[in-house]
């Protein structure tokens, strides 16, 4: 699915919505009506943000990234937000990837994986789930955390992304350890990342389970596709955090969908950068024009070697 | 907080709540009126069954611990559930633990805090969030995942317990890795959830962010109060998994809110037990004797020393 997605659309851009109730774009508050309840009203503001987002950036963007927590903050509301936001991102033509680390095991584990993929039958009737085509895993607990997301997400025909080696500073505090018998406690996680994901590898030469491996050290993107060679990598860290596209050419070994770049605030508030507030330019135009900028520098770095 | 609710209840047992919509106790599903989507009827007996799990243990426990997959398994009207059971547990006296272990960095972690702890301001009014007076937090991404949620949970009083040792075989792939330099890396994470929480023991010696420390095996559980000295632990894995309460005395050494055991299953289906079938006895009566066996077992082993 991911590959076909990435060549029709010829986009590696994940857009990632990760709204702050307080920092909306200009108008998504009028979409809160000025009754109801405070999450009701929030939840109604997100929802239209999110569904701007999504219109001014979805021609250059092969999905969307849905940070869960900021959904979770706005409680039941936010849920149905959530729900909402995924279907349209889908309507536009965009893979979802529900963004909420989760990791737990045995039959919680199963309750996040239908939660977020497939769905499940109860006594009640069918609970759809969130239909997402991927979803962020945490692997500390071990194979058994993983284990049944991947189960859920080969049947639903969805992927998981297991967070291997992320691009935030505190990675060096557990992530990096050196493991006795040689590299880090990341590099074992990968380790189980291409286990996992071998027997699934289609056509394409891609698995279905993925790893979250952060945009800002190159070094260990090239580690990472040495130990997972047939893993779609999701990318964090480009823009903000300091990680550079022409850093990623690792990612695209096994082909063009090998690497997803995401990208969130660089997109969503390309509006306030001080060249575009100088020029007026409007939130989606500027968010439109950064997305556009990052697709067309990573599918030329992404060419297939001759 | 915790220590006084301990004495006051002479209890350090915690409901589990898991609620699986296929096996809720005899009666619930009739609560989920016959209309509406599968979703809210089966949200409805779920919030049943948990009431009425919470009524019939409540005297023996301290706390009530809340697997959020299950209850995001039922989208928006999951969500809603889950702040009425806890609702519900506050009323009779309990505390409430968030079982989400999220794990997430920089504005998402804060996010996830304030959804569980302290809610937050918004230009759209208040969101009080679920007012947990714990959650238990992954640390794979490092002190930077961990820190927002011990500073929101400590504006709010309440308290974070890290996933360090937990009582899944797949705890072997990843949290018990031998680190160069000794030690695995459970242990390294042991001292990062001690250095967080030193600044913060009370009066009653017991800090404000404690461990996840599996019931399963005892050695480990002498080394962790080794590295966490005045951490609360919560200790899954007696009954199902194995533990027994005999072996757990090195968790209450820094007091009898020291430990904090958790029971699921076997209290909400101790009525499925054989020799409880074949007394014919309701699920009520036979959780309330389960959970006040627990109590008791535990409390006695807790008895502060001469």
């Amino acid at each position: 699915v991911l590959a076909a997605r990435v060549a029709e659309r010829e986009s590696q851009i994940v857009l990632g919505l990760d709204p702050d109730p307080g920092a909306l774009w200009p108008g998504a508050e009028l979409a809160g009506s000025a009754n109801g309840a405070p999450a009701d009203r929030a939840a109604a503001a997100v929802l239209h943000h999110c569904r701007e987002v999504i219109d001014a950036t979805a021609e250059a963007c092969v999905a969307v990234k849905l940070q869960l927590a900021r959904f979770e903050l706005l409680g039941a509301p936010g849920w149905a937000a959530l729900e909402e936001v995924a279907a349209h991102a889908r309507l536009r033509g965009l893979l979802v990837i529900a963004d909420g680390k989760r990791g737990d095991i045995d039959v919680s584990a199963q309750a996040y994986a239908s939660a977020l993929f497939g769905g499940c039958e109860t006594p009640f009737g069918w609970l759809p789930g969130l239909g997402a085509e991927m979803a962020t895993v945490n692997p500390l607990m071990g194979v058994d955390a993983i284990a049944p997301f991947v189960a859920t997400a080969r049947a639903a025909g969805a992927g998981v992304l297991v967070l291997v080696r992320t691009s935030n500073p505190g990675a060096a505090d557990v992530e990096d350890l050196a493991v006795s018998g040689g590299g880090a406690v990341w590099e074992r996680i990968a380790e189980i990342v291409a286990r996992l994901g071998q027997d699934a590898a289609g056509e394409t030469g891609l698995g279905d389970v993925g790893a979250v491996v952060g945009a800002t050290e190159p070094a260990h993107l090239v580690r990472a596709r040495e130990l997972m060679p047939r893993a779609v990598f999701l990318l964090p860290g480009v823009g903000a955090q300091g990680g550079r596209v022409e850093d990623l050419a690792p990612a695209f070994a096994p082909g063009r969908a090998g690497g997803l770049i995401t990208a969130s605030r660089s997109i969503v508030n390309a509006y306030l950068a001080p060249e575009n507030s100088a020029a007026g330019a409007g939130a989606a135009a500027a968010a439109r024009a950064e997305a556009e900028r990052l697709r067309e520098q990573a599918w030329a770095l992404s060419a297939a070697p001759a």
